[in-house]
């Protein structure tokens, strides 16, 4: 059976919609079409965001609890202001010197570990995917892919072409090989590691069987879209020896672990203890502002940028880069990395308590604030877990708390605050959870 | 031979460089690397920016006649008021109902002839081609992507496979055809037409033969890396209908041609009396803010749309399009295509006279203000010219202008002023060009 693959969104004729809302959907639909789905049974509509919360027209606030990219808040005053204070001076692009590219350069560089010591800017996560792809195949020879067997990385033709998760319209390279986590085939902690390098490794032989090669292992290491599989830290270290081995390289897809989301660290792959070779960023970058990178080796990152000529219009122009400049210096000095170990904990405790207190969740994952909580019933079948998620976040929609859906099943609460999330907001979120459940399993 | 793809650029020792300059290059090479080429012999340091100049640490003015993408002039107070105003108030993205969005998406497609109804936002013209191109094939079924001899179209892989003007060290798709244009033979305008025709038809045969089947004609209606070759008008009419015969789409990238920069239209196809099924926007859109779009009709749109599921972070942020709109409001509201047209004549005018004058011109080509300038003495051999074309661009520099090169060759000067060129301006770049041109054939 084929699943829908954006259950939480809007379908015309299930709700009822005031005329406001169905006029605008209306003449949306007339010029955007079909590519442009709306969240929720119900769409919100947004004209005002300040911190952690969304307001409607008639000024109804909304507690988000799923936005990635402003990772700092809604309309962060310092960003912006950076923005504006640079927009007035200057934006110039990376062919004519200027100062404050390369002292951020220089800081973000100064985040990793001393082996990533290069930086090429893009404008999106799906640019820094494309382009490391570029890197890795010019640098191996290799034109295979291993992925997740329900990774996102893009929608560039050749990143769309290695994630799965964009569903059987979407054709998949001839390339590209999937691997599955242990996580879903509840394989014990002690056998993981062995689980995901033997999965590797045959992908390896048959890439290598038809002449195709290895160019990279390429994953995300909260492992979002496949459900926030991100246990035990360090499974994916044979893996990666494995990859090495037969010449790939390791990309790490930081557009959604990167930049403190874990608490732990200002990078995911810190978690499983590796360097990879290339690093990808995007989305919280510049707190919305469109700006990525790719960071990594000398070595790869070198031997592409003396022969391929890249050149980005607008990636590294200095109005981007004062506002990633601005979240850098704001996630340091603001130890934000710290707050949000502290507040992903009590969340995390909320949670559990309630899965103690009601029925209705299965499991709980979380690396930092980013948590996939896995619904249904005992006994329950896969299509009746895929309702109750849909139902609960629509709940919590209707009582103004964003959440959504993910993993294979789409049976998954998907879960991620803005980083200046405080313990105010996740005891709002937990009330608000643990009544929506209530009312959904009544 | 081989020649080099970006003969303007700075080479470690062959220029004397300041302290400050060379420390600054020295950081950078370190961090950003190779990708990262300076143009011009001796590097431009910019440090503020205001109308059509910029300005180095010294305050020494530069006149701007190469960027295109700030098109109302560097650090415009209108559109960065739009965008803080914007910034302050909320950045949503598409998945949340928002007015601003839909308004700017209907005044954008109401620039475009009634047939091209639809849009889909990106943040760059290379995620726009990169789009288009998936649309294209997913419409037409083909694989097959025909392009000028010279043509640039991005960076994504995808689009880079199609950009035969990266040079030899990026490869080309197995599936992309070359088409010669008629100019750089010297055909007559009257054959011109059957010329190009006679290419396409032969691309599409060979595409057809090898099973590959033809997804799209892909064109800059300017031919800007080509070398600008855009005469005679109209000149591309059978060939778009040879490709619509063979079941491809047309798509304009009007990266660089649109928004004015023609002066005659807002759109570059315009000129050649031809509606494309897809058009790719991206540089000047938002006047420096990372913004792109298809604009296409509905029936290839719409089956990408309810198909691929694509979705895009940060395009159509309002953010972005509150940049967008103010840029088309007041490309509209000042009439800033009569002042295109009205500067481009008196450019024109004295480029000729420059030329009747004095040695070293052996042809003037424009379209509004996008012109190509063929640089050369008489009988010269084509390393000169490109040697002349090099040491003008560098003398216009070390004056304070700046332009580059172009062509296949490498021969033609590339000028590009902000649309909002004035007179003055024109005056001030022909003196100096004049000038510049007397000391270089001296």
């Amino acid at each position: 059976m084929s699943i829908d693959l954006m259950p939480n969104r809007y379908r015309p004729g299930e709700a009822e919609l005031p005329q406001r809302e169905a006029d605008l959907i209306a003449r949306r639909d007339a010029v955007l079409g079909a590519s442009y789905r709306l969240q929720y049974r119900t769409p919100v509509h947004f004209v005002r965001g300040q911190g952690m919360w969304l307001y409607d027209p008639d000024d109804r606030p909304y507690l988000d609890f799923y936005n990635n990219v402003p990772s700092l808040g809604h309309c962060h005053a310092e960003v912006n202001a950076a923005m504006a204070e640079q927009a007035g001076r200057i934006s110039a692009n990376t062919r004519y010197l200027e100062p404050r590219l390369v002292d951020y350069a220089e800081k973000l560089v100064g985040t990793f570990p001393a082996e990533l010591d290069r930086v090429v800017f893009t404008c999106t996560g799906s640019e820094s995917n494309d382009l490391a792809l570029r890197i890795a195949r010019l640098a191996t020879g290799g034109e295979g892919v291993i992925v997740t067997s329900y990774a996102y990385h893009g929608t560039s033709a050749a990143v769309a072409a290695v994630s799965p998760n964009l569903g059987a319209a979407v054709n998949l390279s001839p390339f590209v090989r999937m691997v599955n986590l242990p996580g879903p085939e509840h394989i014990a902690d002690a056998q993981a590691a062995d689980f995901f390098e033997a999965q590797v490794r045959a992908a390896i032989t048959d890439l290598q069987r038809r002449g195709i090669g290895v160019a990279a292992l390429l994953f995300d290491s909260i492992f979002s879209s496949d459900g926030v599989w991100i246990d035990p830290p360090g499974f994916i270290a044979g893996a990666v020896h494995a990859v090495r081995e037969a010449g790939g390289l390791i990309i790490a897809d930081e557009v959604q672990p990167g930049f403190g989301r874990t608490g732990a660290h200002m990078w995911g792959f810190q978690r499983h203890g590796i360097v990879p070779d290339l690093v990808t960023l995007g989305k919280p970058m510049g707190n919305g502002f469109p700006i990525g990178a790719v960071v990594g080796r000398n070595g790869p990152m070198e031997r592409f940028g003396q022969t391929a000529r890249y050149s980005n219009t607008f990636a590294g122009n200095t109005v981007g880069i004062a506002c990633a400049d601005a979240v850098l210096t704001i996630l340091q000095r603001d130890r934000i990395l710290d707050s949000v170990a502290a507040v992903s904990q009590r969340l995390r405790r909320g949670l559990d308590d309630i899965a103690a207190q009601m029925p209705g969740i299965r499991a709980i994952r979380n690396a930092g604030l980013f948590f996939g909580v896995d619904i249904g019933l005992d006994n329950s079948l896969p299509a009746q877990r895929r309702a109750m998620a849909l139902d609960l976040v629509n709940t919590m929609r209707d009582n103004g708390v964003l959440i959504s859906t993910t993993s294979a099943n789409e049976d998954a609460l998907k879960i991620r605050p803005p980083l200046v999330c405080q313990n105010e907001h996740a005891d709002q979120f937990l009330a608000a959870f643990k009544s929506a459940l209530a009312k959904v399993i009544a």
